[in-house]
């Protein structure tokens, strides 16, 4: 097991842990007090970590999406959706106000484009609940951003797809469908705020010869209430 | 109090804690257990509520940015910046490996892209540590989605500004700014997930007479260790 942890980066008390919960195959036990681990255990433990560190999943979450990558009869069009519940951050079934302002406006968005998108896809209630913030805290202009994102959503699906598509073999692409949903947000996110960096300099360029502020003047860690 | 408490559905102990702690500021006196409270105070609540409760700003975070709000002289460019620093899931400065394999990646990206983007900007670490990940996954394909993600934040980032550009006067477009760029990342990542279904519909339709897992096995709430 030292051996395992020294390969794969990951402590052996949290190694115990993922075996204890399941996460990973116990290995071929050599003698009383040694088991052997194979590229198979490192791969996989790296894979847990990579969901858990970066990707923010929960164990119950993890085991799931390990699931989804185990099942080799399942869909690979449902371990997209697998894989986006296991995700933070989604929106709980019953907040869906399907009723809402943000639903009829994302439900309008996807009949303009032409998507026929289940009711269950996790991504309704959280695209309909911004819609619905823009519009109590009085930005309704922001609701007009819609269609570049659902264009820029399709360009990125797109990519996920071939790069799932181009994979060797069925568990690489199911890997491939749970490690690019989990960590694609983030990417999109990073890519954002360079993007808006380079627009807002179009929009509105910075008067010559102001400084501009060093460091924010707040620590993003502190608690909230 | 209560009566602003009702106006702006916050329970009146949240707003004497916003009021103790900066977030908003105080009514005027009418008599010694009176104040007055303006549609200001409702429009500030409101905000302050949705930065914490949808963009998951910490009060220091929400603090900084409504400095950026109400600082008549700061170039709208830089609220950008602001507004992104204070977004939890940012990369501490000191996790940047600059030399890292990631950071060369989104390097050569945004220079074959023509994009001047300053070594401050936290998307640059957000988008690095995805793609060392991918890299470290064993899943290096997914680094060919670079071009389109960025392609895609592109698209967004132009609505972004041209929605601030769109606002009436200065402090509505500062709000814009904050807003859109706090909400605009869950509003992408909800339409990425209908995007995925349609697009996972195209190349892996589903076998006819499949019946779809009705839910997932997991609760995302349970806690990590």
């Amino acid at each position: 097991m030292s051996e395992l942890s020294e390969r794969s980066g990951v402590a052996v008390p949290s190694i115990k842990f993922y075996l204890r919960e399941g996460l990973l195959a116990s290995g071929e036990h050599t003698s009383p007090n040694q088991a052997s681990y194979s590229d198979e255990h490192v791969q996989r433990l790296r894979l847990v970590r990579a969901l858990i560190d970066v990707g923010g999943l929960s164990v119950s979450g993890v085991r799931a999406v390990l699931a989804a990558v185990d099942d080799t009869e399942l869909p690979l069009d449902w371990a997209f959706g697998l894989a986006q519940r296991a995700i933070p951050g989604g929106v709980p079934e019953q907040e869906a106000h399907a009723g809402s302002r943000g639903h009829a406006e994302v439900q309008q968005a996807l009949e303009h484009a032409g998507w026929q998108i289940s009711a269950a896809n996790p991504g309704r209630a959280m695209a309909a609940r911004v819609i619905d913030t823009y519009e109590r805290l009085g930005h309704e202009r922001l609701i007009d951003t819609l269609p570049a994102y659902l264009r820029a959503a399709e360009l990125v699906a797109e990519a996920d797809l071939a790069a799932v598509a181009d994979a060797p073999e069925r568990a690489a692409m199911v890997e491939t469908v749970v490690i690019g949903t989990v960590l694609g947000d983030s990417l999109l996110a990073g890519l954002r705020r360079m993007a808006q960096e380079r627009a807002s300099d179009d929009y509105f360029p910075t008067p010559p010869g102001a400084v501009p502020p060093t460091e924010l003047e707040c620590d993003p860690e502190e608690g909230t209430p």
